[in-house]
């Protein structure tokens, strides 16, 4: 067995679909972003993938109770323009060659779909927190990366200010070319500790995602929102430790509990 | 070859039959649990599993014999309540794959001797020495976590005080959801220090499961020899290397013997 | 899917082909002199490889683009003497198989080409910077060791210098013995700090291959290109992340951009 | 590709051979004996093993050419007591699964050649050099290793002064139990220090050896020798590199010679 897919509902017929993808990495950029759109959208899930090549490990939810980890897909019909396709999970795939089987699945799935386009979602890591977290991309393609571009504050200078992209989002870019699909990497600046969840950062990829496709989300609340979980996460992540940041980021939308953080073997 | 699984004697009818895993892991303490259920019991050995994923070594028994690591199943008809499956053994498999075919090969094994519960047991690491060790519980349903609390001193708040669950003592509890098995883990807190033997915090989980399963286990003489033995442990085991920490836990049981310990290449 | 491997145009029929390796490694003294071959003499590409073993993420290009890692095979047809193949690429093969694999493989398309030997360059890490590079040669029979020492200033006696040669500049060497092509390596002192570039190394090994090979690279050009990049890249690279050394020699040969460099994930 | 055993010879027809097991490990201590065996009683190389899962690295010999790591299996046929095979090499395999496939084909081997007992020779290693090392010893029955301490200063009381025994010497010792072949290690002090060579503790070993398989080698010569090289090897250790302490033991028997040593990419 090395990737078990299960289906939730029928198979949905979507216009134009674009695939945000925004698993876990540096800063967790990614992550709070795609999770967050999942929720305001109330996404629909289609598929539940699981990999004996994802950690060997469970976690602990809300309710006390274990969850193995897994990757989803979510899908939202939109009523302006594309229709969504949105790729969430608390892991990566470990090894080099799950990862690239990984990413290929995930691009079977949305030709299947009739999508369109993909972006991937990212954080680079600098020595400090900051203030106004700048957002670059790159791409596949001249053409996709002029239309992001436009109408928006999005820096597309970005070689030699960034090294390899690493994982999912990377793969998915390069990947994507060889079957012609357009895709774009959003990556927004963020603080590299460890224990750093990049929330400013994503903020800013959300209002470009706002603006470009139409998602209609109110960033006013999600601003004051964020603004007081920031504060309370920074405060607590210095107890927590590297694997439990995916709790960490499960809290941003719901309950603050528990007292001590620690690793059991 | 990937799992070679030798059987002793017929395979037993067992009523309802409990799984209690404890293989190495934080503090040993799942190890030392079940290591002295099955002796204090007399279970009976019913499989050996041995696999060329286990680490790649020997261990030097009490009679200065050579052993390859092994992981076994005991079994123990009760007369009150559930029959027991205990899951011993020196190591757990290596990487994440193994690690997740191991686990279902046991729960496998669950379902075919008819089993209904899986127990996996753990420490949780703390900074220091806990002087009354708590016990946490997390689980695959609530049904199966309110069944156990009732009646002794078990916390199932453990949400935020632990990260992700890693080894086989997480995946049984994930995969066991899969089947609709029940699994619950109880995990005592002890000090995360590589060195440290759990058996305060292994004497609290024994204490919980004395009462729930019926074991009829004297806990006051376990109480006053392991006193006895941890005090030794600790002055022992700055010299030990963290390999030959199963070389301690044997002892526990046995006798004190040899002068210098090293690691052979 | 293990290894595929794009074709461009027909394959060429070659003079008794002299295949020169130049791969990343220490100094990256190869990958600098094959990369710059390829260039001066406009050579053609053949073949692309690209593998599930490769690491999994994508380079960001000078067009603010990304790029899969990709092994490539050009060719150049010469007026005098033996006719090059030149392998070139990001990244080599991570673990140990595939980098013997890979290795055989490359060996496949250098009998099918009717190649006659093969050449491989790598650089000898050194505490400090070396102000004239020596270059050792080792290889698989004394007669090609003999053949190429003749008239350059080629040091054999690299027994007790060197410990083992890791990676493709190695495996081809002994695996083209088993298929009796004759295969020497040529490695030149280089500072071992991982953020230098060796391109004085690489200037050696150049010289030597100019006159061996008949290659009629202006060498004078190359070094006063060289030294001011040199100068550049020492001042740059203490901001450069291991991985992004292969932007650093990309950019030898192009403009020099970018403000900042981070690890994305 | 996993294996590639290429075969010297005639199979022989051996006596009740012992196979003597050399690999490279602690203080290369078991390398040193086998080695030294090899040479002195002229013994004949009957197989030459090679994989995929060996390091991905050639060595550069004496005669500054390149060789692939290999293991080799020579054979000695006796005029008193038992024959010989002799198992000795540049390396062990690297991951666990290839660990264990590695030690079942080299008893498939002794089997075949109707072999009667294993030795695996190792170190223990030590804070400091021991002034006169003991040798202890393991097995898999209590007979071999009664047959083997009679007469000869051999400590069997070695649980709790050694941990697992890693690797070959220890994964024999184990898969020839499953095959009721008996086995015993040798084991002898040395320093731990990854650049000290154990020849103290390797002569150690060979006097027992020589003694209980009347191999009749003259030790004084050896004593003398060994202190000779021990001295100059011990100065210059300092300047190897861990993978270079191939090239060290090989110049044990060869003549000391180059000047630097550096590790290549």
């Amino acid at each position: 067995m090395t990737w078990k897919i299960k289906q939730f509902g029928k198979k949905p017929k979507l216009n134009k679909a674009v695939l945000i993808e925004g698993l876990p990495g540096i800063g967790n950029v990614g992550k709070v972003v795609v999770d967050f759109i999942i929720d305001e959208l109330k996404a629909v899930k289609l598929y539940e993938m699981f990999s004996y090549t994802f950690p060997h490990s469970v976690f602990v939810n809300e309710n006390n109770l274990v969850e193995l980890p897994t990757i989803e897909i979510y899908y939202k019909k939109m009523k302006n323009g594309n229709d969504l396709l949105l790729l969430a999970g608390d892991v990566q795939p470990i090894d080099e060659v799950s990862c690239y089987e990984f990413s290929e699945k995930i691009l079977d799935m949305v030709e299947e779909l009739k999508g369109s386009e993909v972006i991937t979602l990212g954080g680079i890591g600098l020595q400090g927190i900051p203030k106004k977290p700048k957002v670059f991309c790159t791409g596949n393609s001249k053409k996709i990366i002029a239309k992001y571009k436009k109408g928006v504050a999005l820096n597309e200078n970005i070689y030699g200010v960034v090294g390899p992209i690493v994982g999912v989002s990377g793969l998915l870019l390069g990947l994507a070319e060889q079957r012609k699909i357009p895709a774009i990497a959003f990556l927004a600046e963020t603080y590299s500790h460890p224990m750093y969840l990049g929330v400013k950062g994503a903020r800013e990829i959300l209002k470009i995602l706002n603006k470009k496709l139409e998602l209609n989300i109110k960033l006013k609340d999600l601003d004051k929102e964020i603004k007081e979980l920031e504060t309370e996460m920074m405060r607590r992540t210095e107890e927590l430790s590297d694997v439990s940041k995916k709790t960490a980021i499960k809290k941003l939308k719901g309950r603050i509990g528990g007292e001590e953080t620690s690793y059991i073997g």
